[in-house]
């Protein structure tokens, strides 16, 4: 079957890097979804207002892979251990297809048609959107489910510390720098390359900026925002 | 984008009458998953017991429309209201991908691969499905979540006789009786035909199996039962 897209996702993501592992996650995490054209009227979100949540079936665009294996490792699990695809929710799958539930906080109807704003999301900026669904309590929700591997999994945050006030300095928003300081706290280096005694320097971009920093143990560093040249 | 099945699911509805307007609404209706052979391998479902319950991304086979619109009248509407067809979970949408959560009762192990059973299915029986994925409670279960118009509706069940025993006298196993009965009292009949007054006859296929009945008021009477030729 051919897909195609009906909406686009903006988010302070510019780059993979940095990008929480689920929806959710960082719920300060804003974005919007602009519809494409044909799609782009006020009738076709009505009656959305009253759901806070909305799914997004989007691409994983940046892992369209041919070469997908039926094993995963994901990061959840530290990369070691590899799972069944089917059990994952990895990028790497048959169908470059992402699920993710999102709280809708605004409908903004502008001259170009409605714009759904949401938070809480995990995707690159420019990601494309297959299909918009309200999310229905009664069938979506269940609070006996039990998650697998995923529950046992218990994250260590990192102490966040930005000792020359370089997050003040930016041009952020207030819940962009707040944002911003739970991206780093929920440990944004790749699992399979992360060194914690001090010695590197990890970075990534976040909104129009560069955002580098150091860990040593459980303790991450903010040595520098510098801001990108667009 | 291209999107190709990666498994099919069984279910007892050869056709679209009489099916569940969501995953979940009668837990007895099941059915099994079994993948393509390219996918048909244990380890392509490793990790995926220790979930009870699992994503399914299906193709809404049945309804392929190029000629969808941008508004839809859900059936938990009566029919009468329309709403966007991006605040609905409607089949005719731009791009025709179900979603649907199901339990995951067993995953049996067969010769020609990993077989998934799942239950309170919504789906055709030879439904193709694009992507499963594992349902993670953390992400995916938001007990807060308001529902818009869908909070506010109330299923008014229909009261199911069946008084020369058919069911009984099936070749159904008792759980499937079961799920006919859930079906039946959940109203099967189109919300855009129906009549109450019993002058009129609604039938559907279930299992092997011609289900036939009349509605008077809320009151609705088994009146036949046969075996279809196969």
């Amino acid at each position: 079957m051919e897909i195609n897209p009906i909406a686009y996702i903006h988010t302070d993501f510019p780059a993979k890097f940095g990008i929480p592992r689920q929806a959710g996650i960082v719920p300060e995490l804003t974005g919007t979804i602009t519809f494409l054209p044909q799609y782009s009227q006020p009738e076709a979100v009505r009656g959305l207002t009253g759901f806070s949540h909305i799914w997004i079936l989007w691409d994983f665009s940046l892992e369209h892979h041919e070469n997908y294996n039926l094993t995963v490792r994901p990061p959840r699990l530290g990369g070691k251990e590899s799972v069944g695809v089917f059990a994952s929710r990895s990028p790497f799958r048959p169908n470059s297809i992402g699920l993710s539930s999102v709280r809708l906080t605004d409908i903004e109807y502008t001259e170009k048609g409605p714009v759904l704003h949401v938070s809480g999301v995990d995707m690159v900026d420019g990601t494309p959107v297959y299909d918009i669904k309200p999310y229905i309590p009664y069938d979506d929700c269940h609070p006996e489910a039990k998650g697998g591997y995923t529950d046992e999994i218990t994250w260590e945050a990192l102490d966040v510390s930005d000792p020359e006030d370089l997050i003040e300095k930016t041009g952020l928003s207030c819940l962009q720098k707040q944002a911003l300081m739970k991206v780093l706290s929920q440990d944004p280096r790749s699992r399979f390359d992360s060194r914690s005694d001090g010695s590197r320097r990890y970075g990534f971009f976040f909104a129009d900026y560069d955002v580098r920093f150091t860990v040593t143990g459980i303790n991450l560093t903010i040595t520098e925002i510098v801001r990108r040249i667009q």
